[in-house]
């Protein structure tokens, strides 16, 4: 199976090659980089010497789909859509994981984005959650790779949902993000000096990842409600961290609800629920494909806290998109996405 | 005025080491440490060369009371109430820095802590927030300085709770603490190896800060609720973020609910409110006794969302005792606490 | 192939046993902890959660040995060489993560570290560096696996000491570990407040990994010599990064080393050798067992300087120590180790 | 006395604030920016919220003379020595940050930097170290405020080379910095991603800073010689440390060692030496103007190790910036600098 990764300069895109050039059926034939044209990947990231022998190239989406089979858009979005139309009439596979496609609806995301170019293929885009959406991404042509902040809360609530256990107008999800999810162009507010040492919340009330995250809540509630979502900025390279309160609809001790996430997830090998009592550290979780999560019901408020951790660059991102591909291409759902978290 | 410093080799002891040596009105006449005695402060805080001789010494408390006019207390909870009453009995002021006498009721200290072995001068103790309790403690003998997530969560809600803006049983609080709150004890989860790069939630539901945050929040509105508490630890050595959310009981916009908090803290040094549509960073009020709020209103969900920023070591700590000792002894009230904060 | 852990609660174990549960040919069938006996080692580590479900035992190295084909000792020194006979005897191979068969020289042992109990196997352990000793690795039954520091600096002078280049009684090995090589014991010099924001050398002079870097690098240039090496603690977990300094025999173009590096070791898979004007960073070699190096003349000084880095607890301890395992079962070398750095 | 900023909106910069707010008898009346034109300070640093309520000026040299009495210029080389002239044609007092002024030869400054634009001014330039340079600093109209990795190495050499004990040509500097030191312009190597958890060397043998240091070097010993320099980027925000060698030109012992240091020293406010056996932290000098000094005899290779620590942006600029007002303008040496470091 021949993969591209169309813009793969920035730290997404190194981390799609990382896992890819350890993957053990995909061959990744093509990455390319307008600023780093011609250079080696392994100039830009000297940690992939060794792994790869592979040059950026300027190419156009024509000259990348005649290449492969499949193609990872890595791209900010707005340009998403410019390109993925070009390999969808080419016949290739695309799992795009810009917020291009991810919204169904249109008006939805002009509101927060611009105005959406590509309507034409939005509905036959999937959204990229294994966990939820194996079915259809099996048969998909295009993917719409979920945002790290959203696949961390929609894990995280799933169950609860689809159970019907929560007031759903009281949800609140409190997230943290590393530093990676900026991206890599320089800018004064990922500097290390501005980072370290720091904490703070940004774009409150404002965040695009909103619409996406109330979208797919509200698909497995049944209804449709906002919710409140604050992330915050964390000291660290990878890992998001969601914490999440809503109020019960129903009595659930913890025992029952620890049963029902355990069931929910029983079959699915990259989500974790850690022991009850336990709860995740994005630590655990850094450099792996895995999505932890902890549970706890407060007596007190009548509320549940439900803690989820991904590593924002792997589940959040390249690791999801990957396993998106190995569903897509009948591959073991773990190929390439066996390494264990790194820890310490 | 003479000061000394019971239980000085934690991180909150040399805290205020750190801000006495440099009080223009305080002097440090002792410190005493069992593990350290009679090893010089600078053998164990090498940051302080130059600025102290004092020794740790292994005194009993009625050595110390003989010693000094005012005494602070960093010990451990339990201990604080062993020490505190033969201050108070020789008639000396103290300014406790554990939970001790911070719970004015003894069966919710006893609920959340141990036995209450002092309930005689409980009464008189007054605890120590100069924003909202100044003329109490001007006249006190015994202050309770406030635990730092409470500091935090308070001054955020002051405010808007005794205006009556707020539906109280939906407030949550989502806080994260630096390290140096847990001390300077050797354990597993305070190593570097252990925190750096990771990011989790401890005490969901049980952090005994809890009750303490309810009875001031219940003070401040009038009438008794609980909310949801949950600290998480942060890789930074200093500095508490709070995340504060709570359903609007009326209408507010952003402009009156900004004019609000500028008018309740127009006096106040120590508390600056972010201009609207900017938020705080814990980096910076590091190293000063500042208490940065922030504040937005989330018409999607009718929702406040309030932010507050300190340093848990200094206005979480040190630096509000500080504060406290200023008030009672009617020094400036910034005396000794004018460093800027140390940014970056 | 069944291997062994025995002592596998600190960073080093927690790390074989990441590598072992991934390794296509060897099974880890026991690991072993006093402190954590009968505790799932998820419980203890849990980023290994759906990875293993071994459980610490607190066996006697016996019934260790009659488990398994191949043990690893993770072990503070003194207590490596107790173990290390009873397995042999039992004819199982063992490789050592202590220091105690490193020295060839007892006196030299005893001088640095305690009395040598073990001096009868002694004589036939291997100094486990596979790029310098492969051959004798193939046949040992017990390898001493090199600490982390001495791999980075041997790694980094062998070519230039095996070519006569240098000046041998001018080398200074100036390097920077992260905390991870300090353990999971818990001590105030390895908190998070102690290390975050600071850099400082310590046992300046007085380092014990100076002997066995000196007993290596007299074996390559076949002469006897000491060194100047000063350790430094890096607020990093993982990673080593040696600067080695050295006056030039003779005259050589920065061309020429380059050219003598990569030849030398042109067939390992496990040393990188940086472009010409690159130099090493310990972020691209985190997670994996690779050894960087770059390289430098100095014409103004007629100095060379050299810079390895390496991830102390890969390629400077349980990355080395399996290395060692896939040579001494025959196994292929990079069985296990073929994870990608961790970047960023 | 009234002072201005010239070039206020980097690190330095901001640090020049910080430090003049907090000056009991220098009032800070201007700074100036381009890019922030007309926005307040606070705006673009919230850690000086409540400090000072200047805004930054887009206002040429002549603007900024009429206005003060003595002028910082925090602007990169090249730029200052366009606008020193002009103050000190005005009869200002100019404190340069740059490198402009530092190097008495012109050949030298312009072989390592560019072509120099002001020579005519150059030879009244005095090189700002007041431990080495006080007397000179008085009278001065311009002086050359030193290098960070200067400062640190030539503090930690001067009782050295002053008393001969060193065979200079053997002399080895091995620095690591804190990336305040690389500015607040946006660059990738800047980024949090790319220095977090890494530690790496950087322009090996071809710093800039290389000139400035042997100049004084030399200057000290009273014989002209080259060093080797080697600066590495460390993951913290604030602090250089240098870790020195040097062969012995004769015998000393390190109680003799000790004694020379502390009596070089001994009226010296900001320098502090360290005990026997103990090292510098850069976390124990952090926000502060001081520079502790550690010190090492080692008999088996009779060479000296020593390691400075300082606060790059303290007395490696800001700091000794001020420290040299303080002289030149006959106040107290340590007005606006008696604050503590801040630790943990």
């Amino acid at each position: 199976m021949k993969t591209a990764i169309f813009g793969a300069s920035g730290y997404t895109g190194q981390e799609l090659i990382r896992i890819l050039t350890g993957h053990p059926e995909a061959e990744l034939v093509a990455v390319t980089s307008r600023r780093f044209a011609s250079q080696p990947v392994t100039e830009v990231f000297p940690s992939l010497c060794g792994l790869t022998a592979l040059k950026y190239q300027n190419a156009t989406p024509a000259d990348i789909a005649a290449a492969c089979d499949i193609v990872f858009l890595a791209l900010p979005h707005g340009i998403s859509m410019e390109m993925a139309p070009i390999f969808i009439s080419a016949g290739k596979k695309v799992i795009d994981l810009s917020a291009d496609y991810r919204l169904r609806d249109v008006a939805t995301y002009e509101k927060w984005y611009v105005q959406h170019t590509s309507a034409g293929i939005l509905k036959d885009a999937v959204y990229g959650i294994p966990e939820l959406y194996r079915q259809k991404i099996k048969d998909a042509s295009l993917i719409a790779n979920p945002g790290c902040y959203p696949t961390s809360i929609i894990l995280g609530l799933a169950p609860a949902l689809k159970n019907k256990l929560l007031a759903v107008d009281t949800i609140i999800a409190d997230s943290a993000s590393g530093v990676s999810g900026a991206g890599r162009e320089p800018q004064t507010g990922s500097l290390f000096c501005e980072v370290d040492g720091g904490f703070k919340a940004y774009k409150v009330g404002k965040h695009r990842h909103t619409p996406e995250i109330e979208q797919e809540l509200s698909a497995l509630a049944g209804e449709t409600f906002a919710i409140s979502f604050t992330p915050h900025l964390l000291p660290v390279k990878r890992g998001i961290l969601s914490t999440i309160y809503a109020n019960l609809r129903k009595d659930i001790t913890m025992p029952e609800l620890h049963s029902l996430y355990s069931s929910f997830y029983a079959e699915e090998k990259f989500v974790r629920i850690c022991p009850a009592g336990s709860f995740p550290n994005i630590s655990s979780v850094c450099g792996s494909n895995f999505c932890d999560i902890g549970l706890a019901v407060d007596p007190r408020t009548k509320r549940v806290i439900i803690i989820s951790a991904i590593d924002n660059l792997v589940k959040g991102a390249a690791g999801q998109a990957v396993q998106n591909m190995n569903i897509l291409c009948n591959f073991k759902e773990d190929a390439g996405l066996q390494t264990a978290p790194i820890y310490p």
